[in-house]
């Protein structure tokens, strides 16, 4: 098994967090590094996806991972070991979310001079992350089916804050009682401007959209 | 629709959670009310095992619920209206967990001297209800199939102060890379002392052992 570099990441000391991220963004700007935010649920998926999008895009985009857990160290090497890209765990010391200057030394990190697309998956929890703006460029998030199409409603903040929302394990929708329709209306009852792309991890299906949607936001970040 | 009433959760002005959740333990176990604390994942299906379970213990046990949301007031309908036991609903405000003085306040709203059990369906978040001792006589989680056998490895301290970890939505375990025996070996390196039961909200299977189990408890607390 690979081993991967594991960053314990210190509490940070800014107070406003808010303009910590616009700073962060632009000094990303400045570098041509386009940062995604990808939050969720624990078990929605959030792995999975990325091992199989970061497959299909790592050809045109220079793409490099950091890992949000509170312990273990399992997903970087699964990303390292599935897709060969470079991939750190950062240790969150049992904090529930990543703020900007958390974030800032995940990317402290990287070699951001060799990377179009700097990925940060952060710790699965649908309620505190989505209060921290992390300073990405873009906020995705994972609903998968199990959880259920009324997540919207209970969730609010964490919709809202989404420019895009997976739906993801489509291929056991005829095992749960999951309305497609009435998700997205949920969806967009929380965020009108929200885009949904339903996919499967375990398939492949719906990633081609995902991928495509991300290759432009890079192109435009960078343009 | 039956209409519950929704208590609006103030943030606590206790320093000392933990010496005020053994105040709120010593004061349930003179009023002879047990409370359980029931955790989990947002859509692990913590609303319909309720539902299961009140229906097979209410004729033996006078049960009430409190919803613990940060927004809707769905759940505490759905337990009025397929259990008929008191449900009321706590909206956090935003806040991502409940400690022991917000319990209280929901406790407040119940009437405590007919209650021989009261249950917390706490926040869906794996992270932070974790951190907060409720005053609760046990802690329960909920972690279901499709979420993955490896989460405790990712989320060790809620299962490492779970008394309890119920294993939901097993009927669809024919569909998901699930190993059972590896789960419960992965929770019993967290916790020791964790009992396991494997449930399906869906079918009814394993809710009679966690029905008796909760049984026990309440006996016990009460004597």
């Amino acid at each position: 098994m690979d081993e991967v570099r594991i960053i314990e990441i210190k509490k940070s000391v800014f107070d406003d967090n808010n303009a910590d991220a616009d700073k962060l963004r632009g000094e990303l700007k400045e570098k041509g590094v386009f940062l995604l935010n990808l939050m969720s649920s624990p078990g929605s998926g959030k792995t999975s996806t990325l091992v199989r999008t970061i497959n299909m895009v790592k050809d045109k985009l220079k793409v490099a991972v950091m890992e949000a857990d509170i312990d273990s160290d399992v997903d970087a090497i699964t990303i390292k070991e599935a897709t060969g890209v470079e991939s750190i765990q950062l240790h969150t010391g049992g904090m529930c979310h990543l703020d900007a200057e958390m974030t800032r030394q995940g990317l402290d990190n990287l070699p951001l001079s060799d990377i179009d697309l700097a990925i940060l998956e952060n710790v699965g929890n649908l309620v505190c992350p989505a209060e921290f703006d992390t300073g990405s460029c873009v906020n995705v998030m994972i609903l998968s089916v199990p959880e259920g199409d009324d997540k919207p409603l209970k969730y609010p903040l964490m919709f809202s804050v989404c420019d895009l929302v997976l739906i993801n394990k489509i291929d056991v929708l005829p095992y749960f009682d999951f309305d497609m329709e009435k998700c997205k209306e949920n969806i967009h009852k929380r965020n009108p401007a929200a885009k949904v792309i339903p996919i499967s991890a375990k398939t492949g299906e719906g990633i081609d959209q995902f991928a495509q949607w991300l290759q432009q936001q890079v192109a435009v970040w960078k343009a």
